[in-house]
């Protein structure tokens, strides 16, 4: 996925983002990943077969591989090549997928549909869903374990990263207290410590990996974490935001579940318009992260500039 | 622990296994591994509370730590210092809590007691209880990850035999096939299918580890991994026929379950006789295994002697 290539011959009027085919891009990185998960994965023929028809049923689900695009674009703004980021990018494909299968559950959000499907346990049943997810984010070690290391990223903390964004202080975590906030009356700051665990936590894990697979320095590394950081806090409110003003067909799952199930939300909170301000000045701030990359980061730029347009 | 330390003054009429307080070795290991986890997990207070009290409360259920004293042994058989083995004991004790918590859920087997006490669903709910399994299999890395490799045995290897057994082919596939055969005729060779991924696999996972981190030559691991196989399904073996013979109260779980719920087991295809036989069998074969070791693996010895010695 050379960048030069998949540059787009006319410029765009958006902001800083230079002119960049970020359709192309998309495409070419969700080929590349597509055809590496499905290398990765154990065929769906494999014994206990149940178990990886699962697995792949909501891998392969029709997901945007937003996550694994901002890994490798991650690496190629540290000038890297993004083969080396692939295993990471695949890793972190599987958490996500994972968590969205245990949230669907019945004893969590009870969701029926996701992108448009049914969801994992409505096609398995509960006890194989469980274990789907189990099995992914088992899978999810496996396949980072295959990266070797670089001079100034171990293999160890490759996988302290992957495990650290994961757990039950950030991931993990942010999963319990949206659970616990159900209902309840929360407050902005509870809010935002959700968002930060559930979506800000793994954004940043996606591009703190493909930066440490470009053999990052220690300034880009954190560039990198302020901007996944900042662009998952934009791309949860802006979700925030969508499940209010969408249908169910435009997002692919129920629409105003949130609302239903009083959930807090950023519209909720704070009201539409506001929201939106925070989603911008978000984004804005993501931007700023990437300065010390002066330009080079275009992928990471275009892939922001995206996840704040999403139609709302 | 080291050994000397615990061996005991008078010698036992044991088989070949020599003079071994294995109390006493039990006792000290498992002090050992508790220290570690308690300093590994987060503390109880560490926010979200809910979800460190419920990984906190499973893995400090009095589980009896044999996986650990298994990877503690081995790593002494093969002449290493068991501080080294200490986090991946630790690891394997956190994949072997997660996958009882999972595998208590309503939607799998349904069990309200483990080792006496309610299981964490009856506790925490079931969406915790999921999240609680998911945080621990995510902890187990994050303490693996803790090791520094060993000049015969990488960093990355370890992460990769830990995350192999542990996932959809061995230890999740086990559970699987578990979930699959309920309610069905099942012969021989499946059932010692799903025990070899049950239990097997995460047994001989605790040897080999606990070889690895001792630098063990390649015979050394390959008599390991014989040896966790067999313990591993012996263990397996007598656990089925303990759920016939015993009441509730010894086992400190249901029992009965099994034949209540018209699970295949070893007693209900073979009888009671030849599943005893077949116990025997394999940890003959398990003894056979630690040959290579010509004496020095008497903890290993004194393991399967007690693992095997179970009340039945």
């Amino acid at each position: 996925m050379s960048a030069r290539q998949t540059r787009a011959p006319r410029p765009r009027p958006h902001r800083s983002t230079p002119a960049f085919d970020l359709a192309a891009y998309l495409a070419h990185s969700t080929a590349l990943v597509n055809r590496a998960l499905d290398r990765f994965l154990p065929r769906a023929a494999a014994k206990p077969t149940t178990i990886h028809q699962a697995m792949r049923y909501s891998l392969f689900a029709g997901g945007k591989r937003l996550r694994p695009a901002l890994c490798l674009a991650a690496a190629e703004a540290c000038g890297g090549d993004c083969r080396e980021a692939l295993p990471l990018a695949c890793a972190v494909e599987c958490i996500h997928t994972y968590s969205l299968i245990h949230d669907d559950l019945p004893a969590m959000d009870n969701d029926d549909f996701r992108r448009g499907k049914p969801t994992n346990h409505k096609v398995f049943g509960e006890g194989i869903a469980v274990l789907a997810g189990d099995a992914l984010l088992t899978q999810a070690f496996e396949i980072a374990a295959q990266c070797r290391g670089w001079p100034r990223h171990s293999h160890q903390a490759v996988v302290l990263e992957l495990a650290r964004a994961s757990g039950s202080r950030q991931l993990v975590g942010g999963q319990v207290a949206d659970l616990e906030a159900e209902g309840r009356r929360v407050a902005v700051p509870q809010l935002r410590y959700i968002h930060e665990r559930k979506t800000s936590a793994l954004l940043s894990c996606c591009t703190r990996l493909g930066g440490m697979s470009a053999n990052c320095t220690a300034r880009q590394l954190e560039a990198l974490t302020a901007f996944g950081y900042h662009v998952g806090l934009a791309f949860q409110v802006i979700d925030d935001i969508l499940d209010v003003t969408q249908t169910s067909e435009q997002l692919g799952k129920t629409a105003g579940k949130d609302t239903a199930a009083h959930k807090a939300t950023y519209p909720a909170l704070v009201g539409l318009e506001r929201s939106r301000r925070i989603a911008a000045e978000l984004t804005e701030r993501a931007f700023a992260a990437l300065r010390p990359f002066r330009g080079r980061a275009f992928a990471l730029e275009a892939l922001a500039q995206h996840l704040l347009g999403r139609d709302r």
